[in-house]
């Protein structure tokens, strides 16, 4: 297996994206290429370890692109235009299956535009979309459409809950996903007219696409553990997602505040740390890696934009894993299924 | 002053409604009139106190009335026929100056309907809104709308910003309140067509308003105590709510959990208690109350539909400072000022 990584994407790169990979060689199998300027790859390599890359291991690879893409880059224009930067060179490799699952970190629009343009959208999936593993009580929670798809029709969130519960069945092995639909009430007349819509046509459809629907959840009820997914439009799903994260970075630093009031709380604290990190994993949403783009015919992972060194490795673990369960393939198959029928 | 509550309303009524306003009539001065079926509320001090209403406080007293809003009643049709439900009675107390303001915790949609219909909307704002105040960093967040208008215009949300910030400067004394544009990314041209519209309405007339318009402003930034006001639709600001309540659920049972997973972990909690414990102060949503319903000529406090008796006792601490503020008299005088220029 080949894990093509972007080096050059993301707010931390080179540096995290390179450390990332070097974390990562000893507890994969698959081979990792770095795609970005190869001399800057080699050069901060010897940097931060005191030796060539090929003495860290001979499953790190690098192919050599000359340029990059911009988080200010119009997404369209630039994987059109920008035809050696790390983006398009990683994507092309991955159409041409001189690799098995793409990731980058950097500019989201234009990673969706790439792997819409270039990979391509599986047949019968109108929008592919971000789905993000988010951590929830005792479980996981997958929110799709974590931000690609600003505008969407009700026809999207039916096929968002089809491709939550075809991947959650196959890579949790999850017998019967439930799946909610993102909305302000659990009664089927609240919320805005596409949620309204998608309701129904998700009640609709449900037993038809095997999609054991839940009907509506609310943000409240989302990390009980009794939810395996969440469908929504991306702007929704974006605030969503970005609230938890608040709410965690808050969590987190009164949390180290309240613990270093006074000496009696230091004191406290040296003696509490275990199970308050024990808490802090539990809730860590970076231990769960990068966001998959599903929907295209290829696998293809969107890194956190700030990802550090260590969410790189995660994100690469993760990767593997997603190309060993033959994610993408298990899609395209129960999409073709589905239009035999 | 007198603060009129709907004893008939919310998931916990009439007891937590009765139990709330016992426990906070010895914290206010006001007199606090319980709005429902006389009989039951008697019975029920009785019942709970072993003494009559009056030996308590004779600054509690009872409004009669016969009927009640259910949850499942449609808003407007309930508002118009059932005339002697505690939620009308009360209202209209309000609208003839028999009561400052007006507290329930029932179908949420006949509340906002009464506060339109009944009590009316102050000249120059098109949509009132729920403001609710969220805990954030070492400060607190106002969060408009939560939940009011589903379907919202740029209008709006300029006149939600307004509005928070006349609240603002008057009640929590901040001079300019920084005011944010819930949206998934910080630049200008993110979000979806209502957002950047709105964008563009916020930055053309902030100064002429004297709003201190920050820009997008995104959930994981939200909670840094930075950002005085989000304003948003009600849908999405319902669905910002909610997950934060979510998060808050998961993050205290996650917590009580790390702490009982072993002996060890258990002694700790012991040591550890005060600060978590101040913790869970810092982060209980439920501290600050209710949400205002701003920008009708009284004023109206939304309880939490699942309010139990603390929850009620806190209200009406608020509600009482949200009249003597004199918040409804600034918002109105501002507004008509503004018409003037």
């Amino acid at each position: 297996m080949k894990i093509i990584l972007d080096a050059m994407g993301g707010d931390n790169a080179p540096d995290a994206n390179i450390k990332g990979a070097v974390n990562a060689i000893n507890k994969v199998k698959a081979e990792v290429v770095l795609v970005g300027k190869e001399d800057i790859i080699r050069s901060k390599i010897k940097e931060f370890y005191g030796k060539e890359m090929e003495e860290i291991s001979e499953r790190l690879k690098i192919q050599n692109s000359t340029e990059t893409i911009e988080m200010e880059d119009q997404p369209t224009v630039a994987i059109k235009h920008k035809k050696d930067s790390s983006m398009v060179v990683g994507f092309n490799m991955l159409k041409k299956d001189e690799g098995d699952v793409f990731i980058s970190a950097g500019n989201s629009g234009a990673l969706l535009a790439g792997a819409t343009l270039l990979v391509g959208r599986i047949k019968g999936i109108d929008r592919p979309a971000l789905g993000g593993i988010l951590p929830a009580y005792k479980s996981q929670l997958l929110l799709m459409d974590c931000g690609s798809n600003t505008n969407c029709k009700p026809i999207n969130l039916l096929q968002f809950a089809q491709m939550s519960s075809i991947y959650l069945k196959n890579t949790y092995g999850i017998e019967h996903p439930a799946i909610g639909l993102l909305n302000i009430g659990t009664e089927e007349t609240k919320g805005n007219e596409l949620v309204r819509e998608s309701y129904k046509l998700l009640k609709e459809k449900a037993e038809q696409l095997d999609i054991n629907f839940v009907g509506n959840v609310e943000g409240r009820d989302a990390f009980s553990g009794k939810i395996d997914a969440i469908v929504t439009d991306g702007f929704t799903g974006n605030v969503f997602l970005k609230t938890t994260e608040g709410i965690g970075k808050f969590v987190k630093r009164s949390l180290v505040e309240s613990f270093t009031q006074n000496l009696f709380s230091k004191i406290s604290y040296l003696i509490a740390k275990k199970p308050i990190k024990s808490l802090s994993k539990a809730m860590d949403y970076k231990a769960y890696g990068g966001a998959l783009f599903l929907g295209v015919k290829k696998p293809v992972v969107k890194a956190h934009g700030s990802s550090d060194a260590l969410l790189f490795e995660y994100t690469i673990i993760q990767a593997e894993k997603f190309v060993e369960n033959k994610a993408v393939e298990k899609m395209i198959e129960a999409f073709n299924n589905q239009k035999k029928d």
